[in-house]
């Protein structure tokens, strides 16, 4: 028998965790997916974040995201930014060039016209930097109390790079982690923003468009970057636990290597968080070969995006039960498990 | 001075008539577009369903909806049935092969899971059906209250039919108008399961995938075939008098060769609305060739989606102002409105 809250949508469903990847896998995947979807890896049926098909002779990359952050406005970002860098960052990881997006807004009656505005402009800008096309839209109303302000879905269309070749089943043993900076920035704002806690540090998201730097680290590296993947919803933690699921081998982390905000960390410690699931929107994880790590770091510690880049640890031989293991600052070992997916709704 | 109402959207900004049009026009096209979407017609930049770029040698079409539809269930289909259909209904008549599709969730807390898993079946079942894939997605879920039950986003990637020629440019005097059935099923049927109307006859959703009907057509007469359209949110006086304004030339339509259900129309009449007005999820208005028309027609007729297609106006010589002209069943002439938006919310 079903627990009764198994009969109903919980928040913790959109977390990111454990329980996203269920409902997913159980219940989505079986219904709508015929043979189209990527091909099911060692650990089970492997999640991108971005589809590839074929058109003409060119790979072709689709994403989709929605977007129902909440407060739509924050320290570093608002929903517009976010979903143009979101839509961006997800082809970016799989290796495509953004190419075109498609931007669908669902207004609640009654949203101010200068706040759609001023999203608006946002996405304008955003998009301009970073030289991608909104070339189709949608907008619905519904009633007031129907919606929250508003959602926004974009879809990204790219073109995959030559020579990228990124994929779960090209992670080896020895193979290095590199984290372009710290980690749990767009979480806590978010949270803060929302409980209205006036830290003393103020906190900023990390929102922002990861294209450029990718490229360049594929450019110089193409195939000895192995898989790459952004950090968002379940943090860190949820990205590493889906590496070792899908690939059945175990990484080992160095927790001192990982960067973070001394003042998302405290923030994180007041309320009890752990940081390594909180939601990042303008970092990146890259698993590349070890002759190629270095190599990797300088070229993004150049980059304005990438200042803080960290090896944070390696792919380690397969054991039966393949985990993400932390080795903490005083030589102790965890592991560091999937969230479960409750921490953080509407954080993106 | 603006007046209050002109700086908070409106229900009527969703509703696919004129509101619908100066947002769309006035407040997001000259924030988020560059000179990257469709080039304006000589009516006004020409709003396209889908927008076209290359990709390698492919002419690629990407379309986005968001369905917010109310109830989520209703005579004829359901929300899921609804966005993969209208999806490749927006590819088809830009004369696309639909490849892929995204589909987006925005699910509330407490939703119950049977009706998120016959959405699914629903989506499944119709994507199959019509020989498309869902390649990737992605769920998010909001509080109790803060969405109402279920949102759907559906973005499809097609690639352009060979032999395919559409657009407002293609469009001549002497043109004929072929509406592909009945018009105002989807929409009445909606509100009266909403507004919980028993009529003596049950009224049913039109909702359809069209891309064969459409395929067929194309195939046979290709580059014959100017311009369609499918007449959703705004009805068939939307999509007439988006066709006056892009291309500036009038269009005269025979009220008594366009096909009505009876019971349509009586709920039509019964509620004051102009089943003009009322949107369609299954039927496609087609620009064509004098000399195709009639060959359109049966190739319509032939399908069983087309059963009731008819020749129902023409395209005549530009005049100073342009208007879509009805010829009254008794001869009388009348001007076929833009609609202002504000009769149908959430029908899609």
């Amino acid at each position: 028998m079903q627990a009764p809250t198994d009969n109903k949508i919980l928040l913790a469903h959109g977390g990111g965790g454990q329980l996203s990847e269920e409902l997913i896998r159980q219940v989505i995947l079986p219904r709508i997916a015929g043979e189209v979807l990527p091909a099911p890896g060692p650990g089970g049926r492997a999640l991108h974040d971005a589809a590839t098909f074929k058109v003409g002779s060119e790979w072709v990359c689709m994403t989709t995201d929605s977007y129902v952050v909440k407060p739509l406005f924050f320290p570093g970002g608002d929903i517009g930014k976010l979903a143009i860098c979101g839509t961006i960052n997800d082809l970016a990881v799989v290796g495509a060039r953004p190419v075109a997006l498609s931007l669908a807004l669902i207004v609640e009656e009654g949203f101010p016209m200068a706040s759609l505005e001023r999203v608006l402009d946002s996405i304008g800008r955003t998009a301009a930097a970073n030289g991608v096309s909104v070339v189709t839209g949608d907008t619905k109303t519904v009633e007031a109390g129907s919606a929250d302000g508003l959602f926004i879905n974009t879809t990204g269309v790219g073109v995959k790079r030559q020579g990228a070749d990124l994929g779960f089943d090209r992670v080896v043993p020895g193979d290095r982690i590199i984290l372009s900076g710290t980690i749990g920035d767009h979480g806590m704002t978010i949270l803060s923003q929302r409980q209205d806690i006036g830290f003393q540090t103020p906190l900023q998201s990390d929102c922002a468009a990861l294209a450029e730097v990718i490229g360049q680290v594929l450019d110089a590296c193409g195939g000895q970057i192995r898989f790459m993947r952004d950090p968002t919803r379940g943090g860190l933690a949820a990205t590493l636990n889906e590496i070792v699921r899908a690939t059945g081998r175990s990484i080992e982390i160095e927790e001192g290597q990982v960067p973070v905000n001394p003042a998302v960390r405290a923030a994180a410690d007041m309320l009890g968080l752990d940081v390594f699931n909180v939601a990042n929107e303008g970092k990146f994880v890259a698993v590349v070969a070890a002759e190629v790590a270095d190599r990797c770091l300088d070229l993004c510690r150049r980059h304005p995006l990438g200042g803080q880049a960290a090896i944070i640890g390696q792919v380690k031989a397969g054991v039966q039960v393949p985990v993400v293991e932390l080795v903490t600052r005083i030589g102790g070992r965890r592991i560091m498990q999937m969230p479960y997916g409750r921490d953080l709704p509407r954080i993106c």
